[in-house]
């Protein structure tokens, strides 16, 4: 099993992806392909021990940037590590692209080399979170598709469906809607809309969910639109540091709360490890005809390992295929609908 | 000042009201009108001591009940006390109005009977949340308003302006826009279209603002549909009780943390009072002409006092009037934009 790695993704580059790869390399049977500027990889690689007959890399000279538009990288990057990654998967070379770059590109530039599956208007972005009981939950779409119809979120809840069932063995995973009540009728139109259609098809449906539902476990995917997915996890991001920073704000003004703190460092650690952005920052793209994993910009060697594990699971799993046998069955209420 | 109590409104009526309302006569210069179920609000009353010139009811027969559809609620409980409460102030005899009980309702119901100020086509729920610096954020729309065009956002915007200036004291208050980039031209078609409208106006507009920064303290009102915003507020809710409960479970692992937790009672203290559900759960409906409050439905008599609060500082500070001035400001861009 072949990845191509995007040396010159995420914050930290080439440093992070290419610890990263080392780690699939060593730890894992998997063969890497580091593509970026071939000198300061090698900078990289330098004093590492691995398999060399297992790393290979292809030189590149453009690289997109974090925050560089998504036109401005499909157009005028054609060279890109990006770009050059999504191209090895395509001749077959790769069985999967990871990248820690910019999520944006990576979705265009991998919709623009691989296209979609026959049925699947637009790929989504998914994110999984931790749960207060032993299962994840996945958010689909996390942020990639705006102004979506109820037909992109059916499609959303397919993939899902698909990537719950065949990389975390999910059966008949629990479909949620995000809405803002429980009740059926609730909601914009976009959600009563999608709420009618996917209740329409066979996916294991329970209804509406609302946001602070998400956490508790009942549930293994969270249907939504890009806009209000995002927000979502943006937002969760958001309160957890508010009362993690808080905390330490209170902290600080006791010795005795100071001295607790440093009794609970085994919960705040539990606590840590259940939420480890590492393991949850790898972001299936669900729906190219490909195994495109976006990892966030910040990911260290650990979070990049994750990411490549995710893309090799995927191609084991032949997830794509999956994918395409499934959305079949719902070609007729596709169809119907968008006539 | 006479505030007027939805008696019956709320998971536990007519006590948390009840208890609320005598609070408020007892420590502020208030007096209330308490409408509901008369020998049950006597009840509660018995034994309180309180001065009972400040003290009214007004029976009624009818509740609204907590998940009544809002047509239902509007149609067919002409006679209800969240109704009544509204008569009262409509006809001057009471001030503002103050419920726990069913918000889409409340909102309803003020809309039918107060109507909206002119320029404002739809009221809109507002929430406040605790940052990490001093000041709270205000979120509107925090849930009423589904569908909305950019007209909207910009007329929650200024709703919110007024709000923040003259009840919580915030000159020129910092507004963002909630969206999935901080960059001009992200998010979808709404936040496109509501961005170049609320940057043509004259209010202190900040630019896009991402969930994860809402409570960085850097922006005083954050502005979004009510779809996005009721996602936000319940995300955050989520996101805490997983915080909250995630710990616990880890906590329990661990006898060393069991005492630290124990230590650590007064920052966690600090960190409940900075997220006091009683004071940030009292929402101002914004838009009527006229003062509605609507609680959570779980609120205690605390919280209720907080409501009641709420209703006598808009009172106090003429909020529908300033509105009535602010929106004049706004015609010609409002009403070009509509036609």
């Amino acid at each position: 099993m072949t990845i191509a790695i995007d040396a010159m993704g995420g914050d930290l580059f080439p440093k992070n992806p290419v610890l990263g790869a080392i780690k699939a390399v060593n730890e894992k049977n998997i063969s890497v392909i580091l593509v970026g500027d071939e000198p300061a990889i090698k900078k990289e690689l330098d004093g590492l021990r691995f398999n060399s007959q297992k790393v290979e890399i292809v030189h590149t000279t453009q690289i997109v940037d974090m925050d560089e538009p998504v036109a401005s990288a499909l157009r005028s990057k054609r060279n890109s590590s990006m770009r050059v990654c999504y191209n090895l998967h395509k001749s077959g070379d790769a069985e999967g692209v990871v990248s820690a770059g910019n999520s944006g590109a990576m979705l265009a530039i991998g919709r623009f080399v691989l296209k979609t599956i026959p049925g699947i208007d637009r790929p989504c972005i998914s994110a999984l979170l931790p749960s207060l009981k032993s299962n994840k939950v996945l958010l689909v779409d996390a942020g990639a598709n705006m102004d979506c119809t109820p037909e992109h979120l059916l499609q959303f809840a397919i993939l899902g469906d698909v990537y719950m069932e065949n990389i975390h063995s999910v059966k008949e995973p629990r479909i949620g809607l995000l809405n803002v009540g429980a009740e059926e009728g609730k909601g914009d139109e976009l959600s009563k809309g999608a709420y009618d259609l996917i209740k329409s098809s066979s996916l294991n449906f329970l209804g509406n969910i609302e946001g602070k539902e998400f956490f508790n476990g009942d549930i293994d995917i969270v249907v939504t639109d890009g806009f209000a997915g995002n927000v979502l996890l943006k937002s969760v991001q958001g309160a957890a540091n508010f009362v993690s920073n808080a905390l330490k704000q209170e902290i600080k003004k006791s010795l005795l709360a100071k001295i607790g703190a440093v009794l609970m460092m085994p919960a705040f650690k539990g606590l840590k490890k259940r939420t480890n952005y590492a393991e949850f920052g790898g972001a299936p793209l669900l729906g190219l005809k490909g195994n495109g994993i976006v990892c966030h910009g910040s990911s260290n060697p650990e979070a990049l390992l994750f990411g490549i594990n995710f893309a090799e699971w995927a191609a084991q799993a032949k997830l794509v295929e999956r994918m395409e046998e499934k959305i079949l069955e719902y070609n007729d209420i596709l169809i119907k609908k968008q006539a």
